[in-house]
C-alpha cells in the first residue's frame, strides 16, 4: 500500500501548497502505471493550471516525467547535438530548412516532432505531403541517420516520456492545455530524453500562439531555460512574434514548397530571418559559433543536407506534391496596405479547409492551405490577389473563406514593422 | 452535434467566467448521459471549486441535476411534509429520533438518507444495525409509509438526481467535495426531487464537519436556503456546533440505542437539545407551530411512531443488537475537567474500529464503535472511565486509541460552555 492517495494529492494543490517530491514522483508514476485514474489526473492538471507550481515543483514533475520513460544515448552520434523547438504557430514550417540547414554547418539535430491539432499545423503532416516519406523510425533507425546525416526529422518513439504522451492527450480534452508549468515540462521531458545536447526554443507570442502576452511567454520561456539547465541541456530561447503567419503559405504541400524556396536561397524574408537567427542561436549552443548559415543556404549545402534527409526516409525531394482541385483566389476591394493578418484566423481558415483535424485520428488534406499574395506592409490595389484558399473539396471553401475575410485587415496608411524576433532568454 | 463542447464550458468557468444556463444544462444533461467523460467532469469540477459560482448559476446547476430524473408527487400523502438534512457530523444520529418525533407531531417526514464514508457515519448503517431493517423501498412503498406511518428513513431511489450521483462518486475521488456550489447544488436537488414541503437545514461547524469555519457554512446555509425558496420549498438552516461529538455514542448500533433512550424521554442532554430545536423548526416550517414536541418525547407518541417506523421497513425494535468482542475502557491519568473532545479525531477512532467503511463497497461493523463516559465539562477524578472502544476485532484497537487519546483533553478548570445552535438562517 502506497504512503500516499490520488485525493491527498489533488486536495495539496488545489488549498496552494507545494507538493512534495516524492507526491510528484509518486503520482507521474502511479499515473503512467494507470493507478491514478484519468478524472484524478485532470483535476490535479485543473489546480496546477490554477494555482501554479515552484520552480523546484516544476524541476521535479519534469524529472518524473523523463524517468517514465527511456533517456536515449546519442554519444554514438559524434557531433555536437542541438535541438529546436517552436511552442506553434500558423505557417510556422521553420523546422523543415532550419534542421539540414544546421546540420550542414556541422551540427546533429535529433529533431522529435509532432502533428498538427487545431489551428496550429504539424510538422510530421507537412513532411507527409512528400511522396514515400515516412514519420516513424526505430530509435537505432534514428541514431544511425542523425550519425550518418546529421539531420532527422521524426515522431517520438512510444519510449520517450509516456507519462507525458497520457497527460498531454488527457490536458488535451480537459481545459488543461494552458497550464505553464504543464507545457513547459511536457515540452522540456521530451526533449531531454531525447539526449540532445543543447536546445534552442521558439516561443511564440501573439493571436497564433498558445501564448497571447509577453509576459506569459516570458515565463515559459524563462521556466523552460531553467529545466534544460538543471538537467545539463545548454538552453536558450527567443520569444518571436505571432500575431501574423510565418510566410506566405499556410498548410502541408504548400509550407513544404515555401521551405525549399528557403533552402534554393529564395524565400519571404520572415522565414529566411527567422530561420537565420534559430541557426546562429543552434550553433553557438552547439559550440560552433563561427559557423556561417547564410553562406550554406546561398551555396547550396543546406539544400544538400534537405535531400539527403528526405531520402534517408523514404521520401523523394523531385516528387511533385499533390494538387488542389478547388482554387478560390480573393483580391483586393480597395487600395492601401495591407495592415495586419491575423495568425489564429489564417490559422483556423486552413483548418477549415482541411489543412488541421479536429480529432487525433483524422486524417489531413496535404494540397489545403492558405497562400497570402499579400503580406502585413504590402502595398495593394483594387483587383488585386490578396490570397488564394486550396482545398480538395468547393465545401471547405466557404466556411475557410468568413475566416480569412475577418484575417485581413487594408488601411490607407503603411503599417509600422513589428520586430520578429523579440527578446532573447538564456 | 451540439452547440458546445466540454472544453468550451471547462474553459469559461476555468478562466474566471459565468456559466450561461445553455451551457449548464448541455454540461450535466450530456454528464448524465456519457457524453461529457469523467475527466472532463473533475476538470470542471476543479474549476467551480476554486472559481466559484453566482447565485444563479448555482440555482440552475440544481435545476439541471433535478431535471436529470424524475421529482416525486408526495401530495397522496395529505399531511404536511418536512425533511430535514445535516451536512454531516460525528455521533449525529439525530435523524433516528427527530423523524418519528415530528411524525408524532402531525407532518410527515420523508428522509431519504446516505452511507456513511470517511469519519462520519451514515444513517442507513446506523439503522441497519437493527435486524430485520431494510433500507430500499420503492416509491410506491415510499410513498404509502409517508401516510400511514408519517416517518420514513430509506435510501434514495436510482430515479431522484441521477447526476448527482454520478458527479458525488467522481468528487469523492477528485478532491472536489469541499465546493460550496457542489455541495449545496448535490443535497438540495435530492432534497426538492423528493418531493419534500419544507426542508430544515442542520450545517455543521467545526473540526468533525465538512465546514471548519461559521463563515464557509453561513454561505452553505444561505445558498440552500436561497435554492429551496427558489423551487417552492420552505427552508431555514440552523448552523451547529461540531468541534465535539453530539452525545456519548459514536457508532452505528451504539448511536441506535442511544436514539431510542431519547425517544424514551432521557439520553444525553446535547442530543436532545438539538432534537427539540430541529423538531420545532420542521413543524414551524410545516405549518403545525403549535404541537409541542417535548411533550411528544415525554408521553411516549415519539417512541411508537419508532417502533411503528422501524417495524414498517421489516425491523424488529424489541430484537437485542451485536455486540462487540473487545471493549478497551480508557481511564483518566490525572483530576480536572474534560476541555475538549475533538470530534474529527473520535470521528477517525470510529472508523478505524469499523464503524465506517475506506471504500463504498465495503461493510461496516455494527457494534464498532466509541463510548464517551465523559463529556465536554464534565468533572474528572485519576481512574474514572473516560471513554471506551468497542470493535470486533482486537487488531482494530490500537489505531482508535491513539487517535482517541489525541482527542480527549483535560485541564484543571471547568472548560466555558459552548453553545450548541449558533445561528439561524432562514
Amino acid at each position: 500500500m502506497s504512503a500516499f492517495t490520488a485525493v491527498d494529492v489533488i486536495r495539496a494543490k488545489r488549498d496552494g501548497g507545494v507538493l512534495s517530491d516524492a507526491q510528484i514522483d509518486w503520482v507521474v508514476d502511479a499515473y503512467t502505471k494507470g493507478l491514478v485514474a484519468d478524472e484524478q489526473m485532470s483535476a490535479l492538471a485543473m489546480a496546477i493550471l490554477l494555482r501554479g507550481m515552484t520552480g523546484p515543483e516544476i524541476a521535479r514533475w519534469t524529472a518524473a516525467m523523463i524517468a517514465s520513460g527511456e533517456r536515449l544515448d546519442l554519444s554514438p552520434v559524434a557531433r555536437p547535438t542541438v535541438d529546436k523547438h517552436s511552442t506553434g504557430g500558423v505557417g510556422d514550417k521553420i523546422t523543415l530548412p532550419l534542421t539540414p540547414l544546421v546540420a550542414a554547418c556541422g551540427a546533429a539535430v535529433p529533431q522529435l516532432s509532432g502533428r498538427g491539432l487545431g489551428h496550429t499545423g504539424g510538422t510530421l503532416d507537412k513532411l507527409e505531403s512528400i511522396p514515400g516519406w515516412r514519420a516513424a523510425l526505430s530509435n537505432d533507425e534514428f541514431i544511425a541517420q542523425l550519425r550518418d546525416v546529421g539531420a532527422v526529422i521524426c515522431a517520438a518513439g512510444e519510449g520517450l516520456a509516456p507519462a507525458d504522451r497520457k497527460l498531454y492527450a488527457l490536458r488535451d480534452v480537459t481545459g488543461t492545455v494552458e497550464a505553464i508549468p504543464l507545457i513547459a515540462s511536457s515540452i522540456m521531458s521530451k526533449k531531454i530524453a531525447e539526449g540532445t545536447g543543447a536546445l534552442v526554443l521558439d516561443v511564440k507570442v501573439g493571436s497564433g500562439a498558445f501564448m497571447k502576452s509577453v509576459d506569459d511567454a516570458r515565463e515559459l520561456a524563462r521556466t523552460m531555460v531553467e529545466l534544460g539547465g538543471a538537467h545539463g541541456v545548454k538552453t536558450v530561447a527567443l520569444l518571436t512574434d505571432m500575431s501574423t503567419p510565418l510566410g506566405r503559405a499556410v498548410g502541408n504541400a504548400v509550407e513544404v514548397t515555401e521551405s525549399v524556396e528557403v533552402l534554393a536561397g529564395g524565400g519571404p524574408a520572415d522565414v529566411v530571418e527567422l530561420t537565420l537567427a534559430l541557426a546562429r542561436e543552434m550553433l553557438d549552443a552547439a559550440g560552433l559559433p563561427d559557423a556561417d548559415p547564410a553562406a550554406a543556404l546561398r551555396d547550396g549545402r543546406a539544400m544538400d543536407a534537405w535531400r539527403r534527409m528526405i531520402r534517408a526516409q523514404g521520401g523523394d525531394p523531385d516528387a511533385p506534391m499533390a494538387t488542389a482541385n478547388e482554387v478560390e483566389v480573393v483580391c483586393a476591394a480597395e487600395d492601401g496596405y495591407v495592415a495586419g493578418v491575423d495568425a489564429y484566423a489564417i490559422g483556423v481558415a486552413a483548418w477549415r479547409l482541411g489543412a488541421g483535424r479536429a480529432r487525433k485520428e483524422d486524417p489531413v488534406s496535404i494540397p489545403a492551405g492558405v497562400l497570402l499574395h499579400k503580406r502585413p506592409g504590402d502595398r495593394v490595389r483594387v483587383g488585386e490577389p490578396l490570397y488564394e484558399l486550396r482545398a480538395e473539396h468547393a465545401v471547405r471553401i466557404p466556411p475557410a473563406l468568413a475566416e480569412a475575410e475577418r484575417a485581413v485587415r487594408i488601411a490607407p496608411d503603411e503599417p509600422a514593422a513589428r520586430p520578429l524576433v523579440i527578446e532573447r532568454i538564456g
